[in-house]
């Protein structure tokens, strides 16, 4: 016989393969087996977090960092379940992800055995793989030894050119099953090629041609380059091309905002004064990885005509009025790169600039007094430095933060299309072991109000227990602000407990003296507080772990927020009947 | 036109009737215009959790107190996603749940508008509701206005009587909608009954007649006789007849424990000495309300055959070899109790004794030196006082409860079956409220393994908010227990966080000096200081929230635990193809 591989180390080696050096999850009766398998890889850790959204959400962050899809492990019904909500997000935001679920042995699973974790009618042990469906491109149920490694290689590639969610389910007792090794020796063909190689060629041309014709023309670059790994690309075409680039509350960050390309954040009518203007008056836009959701667009209100634009997504791609499904903008890009730097001439490569720069404009320009939202994430974007990574919480926090300027090459994390409040704390987790992986000499950054922090607090703990440094910034006002800005200001559904003392939650988490790992919190009330520690030395080296606790009033709501909330309000009106 | 309500306060009329008091929850955009209908309530109260899935596994924990389902409010997608676990719970142990979902607009879901929390590639607002489809018994979305009011009944009403889950979907422009207030006269029927009344009449005959025949009978009244409403009808049945009752690890408390007639729980060979051999040498044993899981039958070791056995089930039940499907025991006891008690001669009622008495052990008689499992639990039953309610969660604690005595009225939540560790952390919270709302003279007591706090902790920080005071035991002994006793005894990834400081975790979420909540925290490494601090008066009233972290070996298991294991293993070799 061939040379042979257990199961549960094809499958790491294939993960590992990837890039893939940490995996995430919880511990449980129908994974322990399989984790066995995983402490034999050499190349490959466990992370273990306190529960299964937080290691979702963990793996999730790292996805977005290392640009290649996480790994999370749980076990069957309880596991998979608590994990359900942060898998939905890595898939509306394509975050790739591979969930692995340990399952019952085979013969249990057949005769429909009462274990716990079962549900009645009918003790049907796969009954939780159906209901995860939405939330997958594909899946697998490892059963028959034959196609098992096959299998495994199939999901897996889905989820790598999907980046998209995928399922391996994987019944305990298979995880020691030899599988042909002699497989591995080929790597996996993750390349991204359009089928409907006509509708390509046409979508090329098709916008070659309006490129050659275009008098003014930006780049909108939104988050599914990023996602789909199409950051490059879209650098290099700026390059080329001298066009104006333009990013979206979900891609902040997408493009260097130092670069004199680069021309803001366009979120429709919810934008800097001027940049929807200029970005509109372009007779073309070649909107890349495009999301179209309300918060991406300024609660739909982009003003751009279907002649102006280039759509090019991760599944369908528009010319004008021509749609094109099925085609995936990355091979598209490729092409359309390569043909202007090989012909820039005929395009009139680089074009000399016809748009005018935008200038951000400087929204509170305190020096005393109480913190405001206008005031606290242009103060925050001053903070940053170049290849810090920045987590921003659903909230406040992400409405605030496109008001900052970025240094070059920060990577961005903010869920604005999922928004399920509490991912960042632990998407932080994920974040801050790609980024060590990766060596990055940036700092992890994270901004999360005090309502999102106590859905998935202990995490923090994780930081700590995983020797990790991440900049925490608390906002504290007093309960949900975003639902008071969309309703019940007052109404006391939008509180959450005011009594937790941050400037303990390090110590209580694990970082004290007689731990011997050092911690540091600041309370800050006013400006002068907050912007003496943002240029406090010792606190942005980010030696230790700090947590800045800012104080912030309970009614007060960054522009954007109200600004989106005030237009959805009026289109809600409109679309009533009468 | 009649006299009208709106949609939302119909809707909570009907809950407030079926004496729910409070409503758990986490506020999301979509369901805060019901809240505000929810708060115009005089006799409802709501309830702000940390987060959905704890907010869930508080509405079962104030369902398992209160008796009646408890009632979750959460926004579409995060929220009801994230709660999804939780709710599984409740199916799988009958814990009553009604969990209203708030949607966003029916014209905007008409339209499949992009909004936050969905997904592609359809956006359709409705794919949630697909994947909860197993863990319900019934749901409705809210579209049609004249058939709302019908449909809020029907499922409230399902619920009710099956002790399941349901789902009431409300698209958010709907909880204004005038209906008609009238029907609210007429209360919901909420009475359990038999539609086959022939196979009702058979098995009440069949099971008469056994009764009437038997010469050694038993009782062994499971968990579903708790959930169902019955245990007031089995202690009937007890006095009535003098029959031994037996409980099982999820229903123990099921009868007072204290009385003569109580001889034991009863879980397969993993009983106390004497239990199974008393039991199983009956010749009748009505085993009511039963749940035929691994852990609630001592890993499917019951020794019991067809020829002794009469099942009274939710949906089915057995007399001896002859199956009903769709009976439901409640109307089945009534009935056999009605006839017991009306013509106790001629059934020889009550019986003299002919049962052996079993003795309860006592496993470690230390007074000092480290605390173990063997003395632990015994321990913690000699600290219980009648009307305490007490949970024990999935771990060793679950394990190691059955060792205990109770006083009579005890109320004992553990989740043996679904078996979701965390789950009592949030548990705690509902039975806190229930507590408080049946004006409860015991105190609730939690018994949590410091891996599963850090699942859920952040609700000890709702305990403080809300002003409740249980006493909180934290088992700390270094990672999941339960799971090294499975596999990988050493190996790390059973390992958690060893650097939480629990002396300081009330003082974190809350009870402080500067807040003027008081909260005692104790650590007790040797039996000299539990037992020290279990006999303390202050301690014993519970006036404060309390925390006792109890140091145990990360090595010692539960006998219960360790027997079980060793039973499946055995199991399974048996099980395995040659």
């Amino acid at each position: 016989m061939a040379s042979t591989i257990s199961m549960g180390q094809y499958l790491f080696r294939r993960i590992a393969s990837l890039g893939v050096e940490h995996i995430f999850g919880v511990p449980g009766d129908f994974n322990l087996t399989l984790l066995d398998e995983l402490f034999k890889m050499p190349n490959l850790k466990w992370l273990g977090a306190c529960n299964e959204l937080n290691a979702a959400y963990a793996t999730d962050g790292y996805a977005r960092v290392k640009g290649v899809p996480g790994v999370l492990v749980t076990t069957y019904a309880v596991g998979e379940l608590s994990a359900m909500n942060g898998v939905a997000g890595a898939y509306a935001e394509h975050a790739g992800m591979i969930h692995i679920v340990g399952m019952p042995m085979r013969i249990l699973q057949k005769a429909r055995v009462m274990l716990h974790h079962t549900m009645e009618p009918n003790m049907d042990h796969e009954i939780y793989v159906g209901m995860a469906e939405p939330i997958r491109k594909a899946h697998t149920i490892l059963k028959n030894e034959s196609t098992m490694a096959e299998e495994i290689d199939r999901v897996i590639t889905e989820g790598v050119k999907s980046r998209l969610p995928v399922y391996i389910y994987i019944p305990m007792d298979i995880v020691g099953t030899p599988l042909d090794a002699t497989r591995l020796d080929t790597p996996l063909n993750t390349k991204i090629e359009n089928s409907d190689s006509k509708s390509e060629d046409e979508v090329v041309r098709l916008t070659l041609d309006l490129i050659k014709k275009s008098s003014k023309p930006a780049i909108l670059a939104d988050v599914l380059t990023i996602r789909h790994g199409g950051k490059e690309l879209v650098k290099k075409l700026a390059t080329l091309t001298n066009f104006p680039v333009y990013s979206t509350p979900l891609s902040k960050g997408v493009v260097d905002e130092t670069s004199s390309q680069f021309n803001g954040l366009y979120n429709g009518s919810v934008s800097f004064e001027g940049v929807a203007a200029e970005l509109e008056s372009s007779d073309l836009i070649l909107n890349i990885g495009y999301l179209l959701s309300d918060s991406n667009t300024g609660g739909f209100t982009r003003n751009i005509s279907e002649k102006q634009l280039v759509l090019l997504g991760h599944d369908s791609c528009q010319i004008q009025d021509k749609k094109f499904s099925n085609i995936h903008f990355l091979p598209v890009l490729e092409r359309i790169v390569a043909e202007l730097e090989k012909k820039s001439s005929e395009y009139h490569l680089p074009r000399e600039q016809l748009w005018n720069k935008v200038e951000v404009p400087v929204l509170n320009s305190s020096t005393s007094g109480p913190i405001t939202q206008s005031y606290m994430w242009q103060r925050i974007g001053g903070f940053l430095k170049p290849n810090d990574i920045i987590l921003a919480e659903s909230g406040t926090a992400q409405f605030g933060m496109p008001d900052a300027s970025f240094p070059a090459n920060i990577t961005y994390i903010t869920q604005t299309f999922w928004s399920s409040i509490g991912y960042t704390v632990g998407a932080c987790l994920g974040a801050c072991v790609a980024a060590k992986e990766l060596k990055s000499p940036g700092r992890v950054v994270l901004l999360v109000g005090e309502g999102s922090l106590q859905m998935t607090v202990q995490e923090i703990g994780s930081y700590i227990r995983f020797g990790f440094t991440p900049v925490i910034f608390v906002i504290n006002n007093n309960g949900y602000s975003i639902e008071r800005a969309i309703n019940g200001e007052k109404q006391t559904y939008n509180d959450v407990s005011m009594l937790w003392d941050h400037q303990q939650m390090l110590s209580f988490l694990g970082a004290r003296k007689e731990t011997g790992i050092e911690g540091k919190s600041f309370s800050c009330k006013t400006v002068e507080e907050l912007d003496g520690l943002l240029k406090d030395e010792e606190f942005n080296k980010a030696e230790k772990i700090q947590v800045c606790e800012v104080f912030m009033d309970q009614f007060d709501y960054p522009w954007r927020l109200s600004t989106q909330i005030a237009t959805t309000r009026e289109r809600m009106k409109k679309m009533q009947p009468a």
